[in-house]
């Protein structure tokens, strides 16, 4: 099998998502864009406001994965402290970007309100980044080498995801077929391990869950990035349930 | 300030989670329940059902923080993998759990189910492991030292941490208030930061989103262990809101 991979980490920053104040939902958002497009999410982190937090895992990521993605803390007030956090990670001094001045200083000309020094900061970032495109609210994002900065306010953070996918390397798209099971996992337990077993270049998950009457059911998800072995695994999975179940 | 901090981190584990096939609902569950708890979840890591990441990353947590807390990877099936890998980072055998195959077995007899292998392999823990009552489904979690080990599926999660939280060391919880901003961050985020330096024992977030109107609002809130200080910076932040928009 070709093993054109290119792998991805996700670092979500911000106490409100620890303290259950925000749930998240940016993770699962990435989650599904990055794998639709062949790019593998690897990892995901959730730090706090906390710069040397920030720096030490994003370090870690940077290092171990082809892309990394963050989302929260480039908004205007003291807790956003994101910016300042990754041109350290860089050892890049941050500034006021003279072009991302420009756009939010005609932006906010243009509706009449004052660009103070608050708003002004939303135009910080690590020397020599570039920008990410903001069609929600003008302020950018911003990239340094392989670090991709965005918003996490959700509808923000998925227009930035929208306006950086075209620009991204992205591997060989990973396959999956989802196979419906009626039953819980434990009549299948031994029998699918099998079919695993004989399928190596495929990856065969098991996901049980309570439908709306209370019963078990298990969706069996096969992936692989070669259709003729996902094809072969998938039938296996079919023949065994209909051997246990008596039907196709 | 007494400093009576007790710091824990989640590790969720899980293709599913990294794929965007499943968006995961426990970590902001977990986030919200040790919040109201007077537990501080400092960290969340997400990594996929591959020992050598399940064991790095919980080897990590497990010495940085009070306590760890996984989902995922407990069931019947082949790629159900964390008993093996929780049961490798504490150099420990992985066995079948006497105590867990009686109740297990009895639980299968009484409903005429085979207890097969794969249900069996429910009863496998690490030697010594204490078990997490499980009231929705029977198969217990299980903790090792500070890392307990509970089931991906919401509502047998949910279950676990309600058998746990009571046996849990709890630190003095974490005070919050939030006022309501009826702008953007924009015109507040100057005198915000003053605010946030004149009280250092709370910590200021803001937290802006766009309302059903499509109109920028923001949260503001504060956090401290002292009710007095708590309530020194909320009265601040209130009369900055009344100084800038002209009213209580």
């Amino acid at each position: 099998m070709s093993d054109n991979r290119v792998t991805a980490a996700m670092l979500a920053i911000g106490d409100e998502l620890l303290s259950g104040r925000t749930k998240d939902k940016n993770i699962g958002h990435l989650a599904t864009i990055l794998t639709a497009s062949g790019i593998e999410l690897c990892e995901v982190r959730i730090v706090p406001d906390a710069e040397h937090e920030i720096v030490a895992a994003l370090n870690t990521l940077r290092s171990r994965y082809d892309y990394v993605f963050t989302s929260g803390g480039i908004g205007p007030t003291h807790d956003d402290i994101t910016a300042d956090a990754i041109a350290k990670a860089f050892s890049l001094p941050c500034e006021h970007d003279f072009a991302a001045m420009k756009l939010l200083g005609e932006s906010y000309a243009a509706r009449g309100v004052e660009f103070n020094e608050a708003r002004q900061r939303m135009a910080r970032m690590p020397r020599g980044a570039k920008h990410i495109e903001n069609r929600v609210s003008v302020a950018p994002g911003f990239i340094v080498e392989n670090v991709h900065v965005m918003a996490g306010v959700p509808s923000v953070f998925e227009a930035m995801v929208d306006a950086l996918l075209p620009t991204l390397r992205t591997g060989t798209k990973l396959l999956s077929v989802t196979i419906p099971c009626p039953t819980g996992e434990g009549k299948i337990g031994a029998p699918l391990a099998e079919i695993q077993k004989a399928h190596p270049d495929t990856v065969i998950g098991s996901y049980p869950f309570v439908d709306e009457n209370q019963k078990g059911n298990t969706n069996l998800v096969v992936r692989s990035r070669d259709p003729d072995k996902l094809r072969a695994a998938m039938d296996d999975v079919k023949a065994m349930l209909a051997a246990i179940h008596g039907h196709n």
